[in-house]
């Protein structure tokens, strides 16, 4: 059995997360792809309460929410830290983890449905986009947390790498580059970094599902 | 000034959680209570993103996010650890703080709606309890993480107190505390804990101002 081993789903943003994480740090692991339409057993006994993916398992042991395996990777294995040292600057990097998984739900909502709901969840995106760059983001700093890549940007990735797929599904466009130059910037200087460029999927292939996913939903909600 | 500072609202389980912290550690603080219907210019300064309560204001800086203010102090004032110190025991204490912070909004949820949204709101809630009761909670351990109060605890403390007073209110019972054995317990416990029980607010004034604020909330939806 591998010491660790994480249960996944290639496409989702957060199991994503889980893998940066690994491989910024270099730990190998053994990946075991879920279905989602037809969980594993090990799963379901793994995340009893949420029945979710990403789960890791460390020597046997499961730990569920992608931003606790987040701090658990970081607490396991101290090479290349992913939050900083001094307690007020981790606190700001816990509070935008916490911003994140509140808020790029919105992006989720928006590619699930349509009509005024839709609307709504675009709003919301777009305030969470005006957040992040107004408050967030420090001008001339290459990541969230200065010019080292870390937990906040990870956590982050859906906004990077998944917002843009959902904009071409969708046809809405709550990110406009114009209007948000430092979050341009910094998804640019997120992909550029060889080990997320190498764990983030393939844009063709996320559309491809994606597309197909939004129209199964739609379909089974008029029907 | 005082070195340490807390932004609450007395009758704000999110408050109390801060309190129940500073008080189990022995840390002086300066309490301000912020008028929520008219939030005062420091609060809307240090928590510029959310614009809410509470705020722990530590050596001039902000800390937000009752759950990352948790962790701050922990962090910052070592003595009566709130955590465990194994970093998997840890993951497991996170993972319930993460569940409280994202489930018990059901309660705020089944005390501001009536009809339909409600009856969802107060199902959701005793799916919540039915999940502490059933994996959360050990039979013949005290609290969460054993035989000492630690964070869990607290950020539960919305179960704990507030449930009872918005059942009252509303009408609804989604705690029998015959279906919920170790939940019962539990509440006892926590409630008993001297510290504790003297940063809970008074279950009368708690009554009179929820029960005002659900009229008010329900008027002006009709209105």
């Amino acid at each position: 059995m591998a010491a660790v081993k994480l249960l996944g789903a290639s496409l989702s943003p957060y199991s994503c997360r889980i893998i940066c994480a690994l491989k910024l740090k270099g730990i190998p692991y053994e990946y075991i792809e879920e279905d989602l339409l037809n969980k594993s057993p090990s799963l379901l006994q793994y995340n009893p309460v949420h029945k979710k993916i990403p789960v890791l398992v460390h020597g046997g042991r499961p730990i569920c929410e992608s931003a606790v395996i987040l701090r658990y990777i970081d607490e396991t294995w101290p090479q290349n830290p992913l939050l900083p040292t001094d307690p007020y600057e981790r606190a700001v990097a816990l509070f935008w983890i916490k911003f994140a998984d509140d808020k790029t739900s919105s992006i989720a909502m928006m590619y699930l449905t349509t009509g005024e709901v839709q609307e709504k969840a675009a709003k919301e995106c777009s305030e969470m986009l005006e957040t992040m760059e107004e408050h967030g983001l420090v001008e001339g700093k290459k990541f969230f947390g200065g010019d080292e890549i870390n937990m906040v940007d990870i956590a982050f990735c859906l906004v990077a790498h998944w917002l843009g797929v959902i904009e071409e599904v969708t046809g809405l466009k709550p990110f406009e580059p114009h209007k948000f130059p430092k979050l341009n910037s910094w998804i640019q200087n997120f992909k550029s970094v060889p080990v997320i460029k190498e764990s983030l999927p393939g844009t063709k292939t996320m559309l491809a599902f994606f597309k197909g996913r939004r129209e199964m939903v739609l379909a089974s909600k008029s029907s």
